[in-house]
């Protein structure tokens, strides 16, 4: 069995955002040689999500949407959590919709996915350093 | 180690509906010979969830009332990502809740579960040829 | 590729409430012996969840608040999975949101975590016994 580790890095320059990270995660599983297996994908931070869902931008907007309806940034008072210096209660819960993370099978080398399946970083509190975690098992 | 991949192919004929699909992962994990691993299953259509809970049609119809208040399929003009052609945005919010995937331990040749436990294929979006995959590794 | 499998159970003795596990899921990793790998940790009851998130108590009455609204307990009669024997519909509803399961890296014989990653059992139906999987596969 081998297994193989990666970080990938975000700083976003606003709040909210979704980056495509499917092109970095096949990458890794390239580097680690790794041709049956499974790789999981995972936030490191509990205020952001990896998911899979399709490229189109009209939907990106329908989640945006469609979150801060289910767990609206405002008003901060709303939420213990927030206080003088946190105001991020709703990228809590915006995550917790979303998911944490994404487990992938790896079948022949490539990610084993259906034809619109994409894997996206999605940051609900960003302007500060965030990170990813790829953990490849298989041979 | 082992691994083992197969596909289950649904034609729906509605739009939304439960498919039980627990007896048909333990045929793919009888098939694989793999007695102790982890199996991945999941939807690889992304206005479909595979998800876990308990065989009882009331609950079931509780799901279906409950997603369509969180994410109603009308009006269809409310979402960006509906258009002339498309009319599933709510699919994809719906398939959001329930979760792309299951990951279930494999123990002595068996799906390791709860009593109550039972894996569901959920159809937001039928009437069209659609597939889960399951991917085991073990040993 | 080595496998180990921990079962933990739990008694609240009330109906809803959060349990930090993560000491537990690092002790059976050490029990283990598997330096490299994933453990998949799992809720054998669909009334319940496992989820990562923050230890912080504002953001955990948030969660309460939060759930009580996307899927009120009350009024009973609002659910068809209620009956004269049953009461839990809603426990369902919130453990989709919350999410059945984590999988986690364990990178030289640790959990991989961010900083502020925690895992918790979220019971939604207590009273009662109910238990959580642990299974670990790697190296």
């Amino acid at each position: 069995m081998m297994t193989y580790r990666k970080e990938l890095w975000f700083h976003l320059p606003k709040r909210r955002g979704l980056i495509n990270i499917t092109e970095s995660v096949q990458q890794a599983v390239n580097e680690s040689g790794i041709r049956e297996g499974l790789v999981l994908v995972n936030a490191m931070n509990i205020s952001a999500s990896v998911f899979i869902n399709a490229v189109e931008k009209g939907l990106h907007d329908d989640f945006e949407v469609w979150l801060e309806k289910l767990a609206p940034e405002l008003p901060y008072e709303q939420y213990k959590h927030n206080t003088e210096a946190e105001h991020n209660a709703d990228a809590h819960l915006k995550r917790t919709i979303m998911g944490r993370e994404a487990v992938v099978a790896i079948t022949g080398g490539k990610l084993d996915f259906g034809t619109w399946e994409q894997l996206f970083y999605y940051e609900f509190d960003g302007m500060r350093d965030k990170h990813v975690l790829i953990k490849i098992i298989g041979e």
